[in-house]
């Protein structure tokens, strides 16, 4: 079985980006270390960010409104002046954060791109992720970009019949078991997790028992394991 | 010429969108009566979406974004905080809000989805606008839905292309002269402009002078212009 299509996930596979939001968090709780330690703090943002989750979607400028709301609930109703600025502008920082390529992505997608279609598949706000791809210099490797709303095994059924021959000749690699490999396996394709060190609370799961599965340390071994399926 | 395919813009062409802007910008000016007259305060607002559209994009979150940092500028960094909680009120309002079809958008495109293919074409963000078009109940309608970062002709061409027979044989629908009719008229598609009453100042432009432009006072008219043309 011939693999002709390659899809990637974004955030977290190629660049960092969790760590962004971290750093955020980390100068947030110092904001507000009077009215709450870090652990109490983390858990408050995590309930509004839920709560918001079906309005804001995914993204820095829901997460950026969410820091307010919980500011404002901390200080019951009363944050002052300069924690929101604080915020607004951390908010727009990690907007205009530079993109980086993770060690080894740009040589393995080089190599990939002269065999296989590559195709980048991410959630999050459609107009920061175009951005990024094209700040990241990575925009020319792709065949194809598609920004979704959720991730499940018909999205991945649907976008590697668009882009390429079908999910049982396509391979997934991403750092989300619950996003990028349980539902790519579902649609039939390959699909390789790639850990990012810090995970997502809500995106854990069990690594699954699945001829088509495999878990690299990097970016940098997908091509031998591609090799390796071929 | 046949025409196979039929692209519709989204807010304000099937929808309300930007009445809903209009009326938070109202409240808006009532939180700050007292720091700004109404059109100080749009100018001073349009300035600052201005500078955040590279970072923010279009939509609702950025303009809460907006609101809060224009607000911070009009009280010299100090805005009391209950303008705050009011401002992201009436953002999640904003998300929140019923879409109702325009008067005669669902008859017009439940006459024209049997006999075109009718594609959604927005700019925007892409989890709202998903939301929106599945509160709308006419998700159903559409063969496809794009929701793309710019409107050139570029797009219109790609898109046509994807899920049609091509921009020669397509018709464009919309209220923005700039982002729906003359990209869409450059692709060598038809174009039909269906003006809203409100229009966003930087979307004015010329009605063009093109065989294939029509101006319609509402989408009840899509399907005879159509007929027409064919």
């Amino acid at each position: 079985m011939p693999v002709t299509t390659v899809g990637f996930d974004a955030d977290d596979t190629l660049w960092h980006n969790e760590t962004i939001f971290r750093l955020t968090q980390e100068r947030f709780a110092e904001l507000l270390a009077d009215r709450a330690d870090p652990a109490e703090l983390e858990k408050r943002l995590a309930a509004v960010e839920k709560r918001n989750l079906s309005l804001y979607g995914y993204g820095v400028k829901g997460f950026t409104l969410s820091l307010i709301e919980t500011a404002m609930e901390l200080c019951d109703g009363e944050a002052p002046a300069h924690v929101v600025r604080e915020i607004l502008a951390a908010g727009r920082e990690m907007l205009a954060h530079p993109v980086e390529p993770l060690p080894g992505v740009d040589d393995a997608l080089t190599a990939l791109a002269d065999r296989y279609r590559l195709v980048l598949i991410t959630k999050g706000d459609l107009f920061h992720q175009e951005r990024k791809l094209a700040a990241s210099g990575l925009g020319e490797l792709f065949a194809a970009v598609e920004i979704v709303s959720e991730k499940d095994a018909e999205t991945y059924r649907r976008v590697f019949a668009r882009h390429g021959t079908g999910a049982e000749e396509a391979a997934m690699v991403g750092n989300s078991m619950r996003s990028d490999i349980l539902p790519a396996l579902e649609a039939g394709a390959f699909a390789a997790y790639v850990p990012y060190p810090l995970v997502w609370a809500h995106e854990a799961a069990e690594p699954p028992q699945h001829p088509r599965y495999a878990e690299l340390e990097s970016i940098a071994e997908a091509p031998a394991w591609l090799e390796s399926i071929a």
